[in-house]
């Protein structure tokens, strides 16, 4: 992967657009998103987001691919670690203990789209996406540390999934409940969890 | 905890109210939701469910203290088993790997409400007691366990908040991807992982 990508694949007044979805999305929540506001917050006209995109739908989606890419740049930076600095490192990363208020709000964002993949089969492909790209990271880290001999030989698939769902079910929770508490606790056994079942420990 | 406790705490008319707001979401969706729908449902007028309610907002807070009661009542019948037996049961429960359309829909209408705690305050408390609810039931049993021998003296809490933790995660991608193995990839790591974490094996 290549930090370079998201540069090469997304021309510049696509990032802007898609960039300024994400800050009305934000500040006004996914269901007052309008076309207005994105057009308001670049200092443009409608007409010139409807250049690029034929409808808030499709521009949904392409927020969504650029999600994607977004998330392989920034994991991709994670992994050149050693297997269990790279997997201490992302679970970290996918379980916040303190959130700014963007990164907060970006992740109701994310449950909000997340939550309407029934009535779009292209929503539902993207979040499909984010879930294999975050499994499959996590399965090649293990398998990396299962090669070199610094973790068990595990089933590597089924502990990517364990993992991922947990941080997954554990960011949920710090976005849209009064739980406190809670991630730190999750993060602490999800490394002793890490630890017990795919660490040497002879 | 009393399975009667519904009928005591709901009176007839507030019951098939909140009932009919289920099925209307199940069918359009939260966003769809309107009075209108939910009085077309009942077979009554719009007045008649204004009599018991103010506002939409009102009746879905009410639906989600209907959620929590439900949610006590269901899992109620699982922890007279034995530990070991109410945590497998519990986690069976808790990552289904069939769902009928019902119950999918269902799950998706609990994300939708789970993804809207931003604007609302009451959202928010009745989506902690959620996971409080469950978090508690787990910790219960784990804690039975330990005082029975069943299980190791392991930090109850923590362990708790893992377990709901992989569970939600992996209930919430069953229902917003395409990634079909992945629950039981999930349920078979957390049951090895209640199994190598709690079990008692001498």
């Amino acid at each position: 992967m290549n930090t370079d990508s998201i540069e090469q694949k997304w021309s510049d007044g696509e990032r802007e657009i898609v960039r300024a979805t994400y800050r009305v999305m934000v500040e006004h929540g996914y269901s007052n998103l309008s076309i207005s506001k994105i057009a308001d917050e670049l200092g443009k006209t409608k007409a010139s987001v409807y250049y690029h995109y034929d409808s808030k739908e499709e521009l949904l989606v392409s927020f969504l691919d650029f999600v994607v890419d977004w998330f392989k740049n920034d994991i991709a930076e994670e992994i050149s670690e050693s297997p269990e600095t790279a997997l201490s490192n992302l679970v970290e990363s996918l379980i916040p203990l303190e959130l700014d208020d963007e990164t907060f709000h970006g992740q109701v964002v994310l449950l909000e789209l997340r939550s309407q993949t029934r009535r779009s089969e292209e929503f539902r492909e993207r979040f499909t996406e984010i879930n294999d790209l975050l499994v499959g990271i996590v399965r090649d880290i293990i398998e990396r540390g299962v090669e070199t001999g610094a973790f068990r030989d595990v089933e590597a698939p089924r502990v990517a999934e364990h993992i991922v769902a947990t941080a997954n079910g554990a960011r949920i929770d710090r976005v849209t409940t009064d739980r406190p508490a809670a991630p730190a606790a999750v993060r602490v056994s999800l490394s002793s969890y890490i630890d017990s079942e795919l660490r040497q420990h002879d």
